[in-house]
């Protein structure tokens, strides 16, 4: 293995857009099925496609990562921003599979709020992440991170009303089990754009 | 952004002992309501006045470490303790959250009892934080830490016992879903804290 | 404390060994128990023995890093290692015991099998590591993380065939919430180990 001795920082930069621009089309594809209420073989395809080119452009990253001296930031907020990113890929493809085999093919008014509500966080992370190119303007950035913690609160007035109205309808316990575990599921993919976000607060202060 | 160059040691354990003085009143909080079975509006808004609280510090304190060249015991295992501490009152506010939402508004044995055990827990927690200032007796420190693990071993066998009540007992699939989540997340809690408590032994033995 | 500054990096490599020898005997007495389906007192009673085996290779692992100057590859992974491998224990001693609190006595062809695969995975984990010892010769190490992966591979497929079984069989929702519970436990076994082989693949190309 030879090392580079040449600082390459924008191809970390490259990459990471790379990887926003990947789980942006996850989550674009995740809305479309959850309108369609098509959690299908074919919908599963689509996302294993997906799945499959974030691991690719993640395991990029970190081999980079391990051969690279110098780094734009601290090598663990790079690793963690890779893996937390794919992170949200994997969350994504896992609901998608969890939905077909619990056999909810439907268009549920619930989850489509939700796949709204994580591409919107997802896009204002894919914008955060190329703003830091650049961060001799970090409140443009920060703006990205408060809109992301916004995002992921509303998911958690979401996951409450809507699985407490699982248990208000009476729902039997079947279908309780089964959707509030899908619930759950889709918060936790907001969770995670909002560590990524804490991530890159944590990067500008450090470069502040 | 200036970097101080004069180690403020004590700042960071003034802001620790401010941490823990929030989980101690979370912890209090929390049983209060236990006993009375007031996972109510009124509750929820007294303990979200307290998360809030924890968000303030946990924030000044990470803040102040990405500012700080010289630290009184590593970073990661700073940041882990402010992160830590700020999960238990997390966890506290969400078992509350959701003790309304699935409208368990009873006082519930194995609440009270999960509740004595994490403010005994958060009580060794703020004692081992308070004597990490001075680490030429460990013994002290590690007592509370040992203490910490029992308390979280109790923690297990009550929530297998009141786990293991639930079904032996027939209960409606319905309140085992709702309860079974409540008692395994106030076990967190404590696992949590013994967490915790092997961050501070870890401390301890590299400043050994 | 005294810091030793003669690098003993064979010391690390014996007590990972001893920790592997630990979980495939950990791993061999649940399969045990998953064929007999006797997940009784006197089941739980010989995991228990093992795992506490397990909880004093890892103190001794972590003791022995704090106190280190010179590790053979980094200390995070060394301490992720330790800390990931007694994972498994865990998670295959807190299935036995929820067996029992389940009452769940009965050989479940699903169990044996997710017992079969952990079976496998921590043998393909203690080869991978064993030759940890000497790094020229990556593809062979790689060729356990391979296997790994596919093992992981195989329980995830292996989860959502018995989790979907159980709901297209029509079973009551507390036999469903028992069994997912498990059946889930079981697949997570799975997963530490393909992040440890993921730890053991970054070691590699750290070292290359």
């Amino acid at each position: 293995m030879a090392f580079s001795l040449i600082p390459k920082e924008v191809k970390f930069f490259d990459l990471f857009e790379q990887q926003t621009a990947i789980i942006t089309s996850a989550a674009a594809c995740f809305k479309e099925l959850a309108i369609q209420g098509k959690f299908d073989d074919q919908g599963i395809e689509r996302m294993r496609v997906i799945e499959h080119q974030g691991d690719e452009i993640t395991h990029e990253i970190v081999d980079k990562l391990n051969r690279c001296f110098i780094t734009p930031f601290d090598r663990e907020d790079i690793h963690c921003l890779a893996f937390e990113l794919d992170n949200v890929i994997d969350v994504v493809y896992t609901l998608t599979k969890r939905m077909r085999l619990y056999k909810l093919n439907v268009a549920d008014p619930g989850m489509i709020k939700f796949a709204e509500l994580i591409e919107q966080a997802v896009y204002s992370l894919a914008q955060a992440i190329k703003e830091l190119r650049d961060t001799k303007n970090p409140k443009k950035i920060l703006k990205h991170c408060i809109e992301i913690n916004r995002l992921e609160n509303m998911g958690d007035q979401l996951r409450d009303s809507v699985i407490g109205k699982l248990f208000d309808d009476g729902a039997d316990p079947i279908t309780v089990i089964k959707w509030k575990e899908i619930y759950e599921g889709a918060e936790t993919c907001l969770d995670i754009c909002e560590d990524i976000a804490n991530v890159v607060e944590s990067i500008l202060v450090k470069q502040g």
